[in-house]
């Protein structure tokens, strides 16, 4: 989950001059604030600071941004909309996220790794077809199941461009990469193996995956998780809803898990909050194979001394130490 | 679920005279607008047309249904707001949905039973605390992690404020309850368990229960069905993410189980509505303790139809004969 964000008051001060589109365009701030949670968090990895919306402009979508609103786009939803996106080269339509990675590789030398990411498939058709956020994905549904033909050819065009811009960020950079999959779990099982799942491996066939592991998020996962072991991902990524014992259970070894604590927990005390971490480390069995992670991403009401506690107590409770590591 | 609605276009008709707070508040509309799914579709239960936020304006909280934003409501927040709500007396402050349900049994002269609902109270609270819909539910979160007496304080009143209705409606002719958890799935297990379960129970403890099934529906429940278990009710409402095999070697027996066909599947075409159907049958193993129903509330775009398609297949189908049940 992206660390960076309007609870950190050093981002804040930055988007207080710079709009949100503007920022993500601007690879000396992106690598700025991608910088920001390391620096006050001391957490063990990097996390590009951009949007999983990027490349629906690039495909040729018109996006924005509102402050109430969230993202615009301009929808998406007939059959000849679908044949005026294009399949973008990333070098050229997305040059400042690749640009980006190389100045956060620069400002990292080598003291926590750096993750890119993307939008999967289906997830992104939603906004594209919705326009926005969405609750009932009434567009996007109604596209799947009454003009299926149409909905093949959108994700067919997203899941290459979904290959090629991810392919750029590991040749940029990127250490390792996740996929991010925050509305998959609106489909049923059949409808998620039919409609979303194939279109994401092919985008992990697709990678180049020497020593770049793939993690896979899906939220809402808790009837997916085998589905989910069959994209290919290297990491299963999930929110908090379902215990990660029951989650390392069904993947069997697998497949990593990464997860999975409820972002809201951080509004909880110090205390409450090593509670909870302890929680969740107990549950993932304290063994290899378990990224610890928020089960998605951090509230912009989070106090960022709480984010600190959080990062300090998983060091201090999965080492068996009683100090932080260094970061 | 709510069976009338904006896709059929007699609701609609009424609904352009007819604010829909004023719909909920007229027990002779609320009786007619019960009335015209179980003419049209010929479903085997007519569902109590009202909406679950009817008990918070009855617990002195300021509600409004706007055309766009849906449910708005003055946000309670703190403890004194709590201290002003009141546990109200259901035939003094929601007689009118008393003297509807009294209406529609007289209408229906025994043709098919009546369903009265509430809203569990974790997902009353939800509305409640956000104001009205929300997504991540910030404001309710962080009052059960923040302000946990606060949190209790106003579960403790909702629950009770529901036991009084329920029992009220029971009492005016309803014969099954249902209970709405839409939120409830965005809990993790541990905090279902703390934060919403008790609060459902101690409702379904208080019902006369005498030939009055008690059907609890959560959303989004993948990861909850043992403790749904717990909560005592006859019947467990899921949406249509978990196959419903699933939900019943979980549930083995010890209630009968709701679902669980996705709404928007009834954008596809007949023959896809008949193959979805029976796919749902096959998972539910044709076998009583089965409710064929829809996961959630149908669609404002569904063509009615294809809603009567639906029913003819599920008759059909389940009793393995060739032709319709007589309505």
């Amino acid at each position: 989950m992206r660390q960076a964000g309007r609870y950190l008051p050093e981002y804040q001060s930055i988007r207080r001059k710079v709009p949100f589109l503007e920022l993500c365009k601007t690879p000396d701030l992106a690598a700025e604030v991608t910088m920001q949670p390391v620096e006050r968090l001391g957490v063990d990895a990097a996390i590009l600071f951009s949007d999983i919306l990027i490349p629906c402009e690039a495909m040729g979508q018109t996006l924005e941004f509102t402050e109430s609103q969230g993202p615009r786009l301009a929808p998406i939803r007939s059959s000849s909309e679908v044949d005026r996106l294009i399949v973008p080269d990333p070098a050229d339509r997305c040059g400042f996220v690749l640009e980006a990675i190389r100045e956060i590789r620069r400002r990292l030398v080598g003291r926590v790794p750096l993750i890119g990411f993307a939008g999967a498939p289906f997830t992104l058709a939603s906004y594209m077809v919705e326009g926005g956020s969405s609750r009932s994905f009434t567009y996007l549904k109604r596209m799947m199941f009454a003009e299926p033909a149409t909905y093949r050819k959108l994700l067919d065009k997203i899941a290459e461009t979904t290959a090629l811009y991810l392919s750029a960020q590991i040749e940029a950079g990127a250490q390792a990469v996740q996929i991010f999959d925050s509305w998959g779990g609106v489909l049923s099982l059949p409808d998620f193996e039919e409609h979303a799942l194939p279109y994401v491996s092919r985008v992990v066939d697709a990678l180049p995956r020497e020593d770049v592991p793939v993690i896979y998020y899906v939220g809402q996962a808790a009837h997916l998780i085998e589905p989910m072991l069959e994209s290919g991902a290297d990491v299963l990524g999930i929110d908090w809803r379902l215990p990660l014992s029951e989650a390392r259970r069904r993947i069997g070894g697998r497949a990593s898990v990464q997860g999975n604590l409820d972002p809201a927990a951080l509004f909880g005390t110090p205390e409450d909050i090593e509670r909870k971490v302890s929680a969740v480390l107990d549950e993932a069995g304290k063994a290899p194979g378990h990224v610890f992670n928020l089960g998605h991403g951090i509230l912009p009401q989070t106090n960022p001394e709480h984010a600190r506690v959080l990062v300090d107590a998983v060091h201090r409770l999965s080492s068996g130490g009683t100090e932080p590591r260094p970061a």
